[in-house]
Order: structure tokens, then C-alpha cells, then sequence
């Protein structure tokens, strides 16, 4: 079941710095400084995503990687988004 | 340098299945059972591509990695792009 408007936004503000929402998405750019470390944090998600059984697109390139979230069933953003936020949060 | 539309032409007959140009970019979108294969399949790209000091763009999702080449500090497609490329075969 997707969030209210009003939902969305002060579970946001629970998040750690840098989560924007972006329509139907949030989205964490991270930066680092060279591919690795960028590919080592995708691969830190991956477990977390396991465990909840939901799963982020993630778009890694030299030095940066951005992660997408939402509930692509529901068609929008869901609890589990924010689940999956906070523990990505705890792996920064 | 980037490589004339000749040799792109015929570089790509070489790579395996798969491949595609698209403008400035060698594309391949691969797919897998589940998210756990397609970060697999990325962070085995990762050793390539710090061997040959040349990185793609990595685009993962649940059961889909795409990878994304081009040389960006010439502005197109170059040698380097084709030689990754025949390495990430390696390993598909």
C-alpha cells in the first residue's frame, strides 16, 4: 500500500542526509573516491535487500553510486522503501 | 581517440551476443534469476575494470545488470571500450 503525501514526508525526514524524493522514487547519491569503494557499497546493499526482500536499482559508475528505491508493485512508495533507507542508512 | 564508424562497425561483430551500440555507448543488458546473480555478475567486472584502468556504468536492478561503455574523456567510443568489452565476455 502506497504512503500518503503527508507520510512520505515526515518519514523523510527520519532519513540520514542526502535521500531526496523524486515522484514515485527515493533516491541517495553517494560519491566516492574511486570505482571500488562506489561497487563495495552496492555490494553492502545487497544483503539488506535479501533480508527484506526488497530491492533497490542501483546505478554505480567511477566514484559514484546512486540508489533508487521504490515499490514497484504498489506502484509507488511503501513502508518497505523506508525500511530499506534506514538500513542503508546504518551501512554510510 | 575515438574510433571511426567503420571500426566500431566491425568491433562489434566481434564482441559477443548481445551487445549494442547506442550513439556514444556500447550497451548489454543481461538478465538473472534473482538480484543476488545480477550484483554477482557486476562486482565481477569490477577486477577488469581496475586492470585495464577503465570503468563502465553499471546499471543493476532485481534480476537485470546492464553495463554501459564508453570512453568519456574522448567523447566517444574507443579501443579501450571494445577491449573491456571483450573482457566482460570473458566472464559471461
Amino acid at each position: 500500500m502506497t504512503l500518503e503525501e503527508g507520510a512520505i514526508n515526515s518519514k523523510l525526514q527520519e532519513l540520514g542526509t542526502g535521500w531526496q524524493r523524486q515522484g514515485k522514487h527515493l533516491i541517495l547519491r553517494e560519491t566516492f573516491g574511486n570505482f571500488v569503494d562506489a561497487m563495495a557499497f552496492a555490494q553492502a546493499i545487497t544483503p539488506l535487500a535479501e533480508d527484506q526482500g526488497h530491492h533497490p536499482d542501483l546505478e554505480i559508475g567511477w566514484g559514484r553510486c546512486t540508489v533508487l528505491l521504490t515499490t514497484h508493485d504498489d506502484g509507488g512508495l511503501t513502508e518497505k522503501d523506508f525500511t530499506l533507507a534506514k538500513a542503508i542508512d546504518r551501512i554510510r
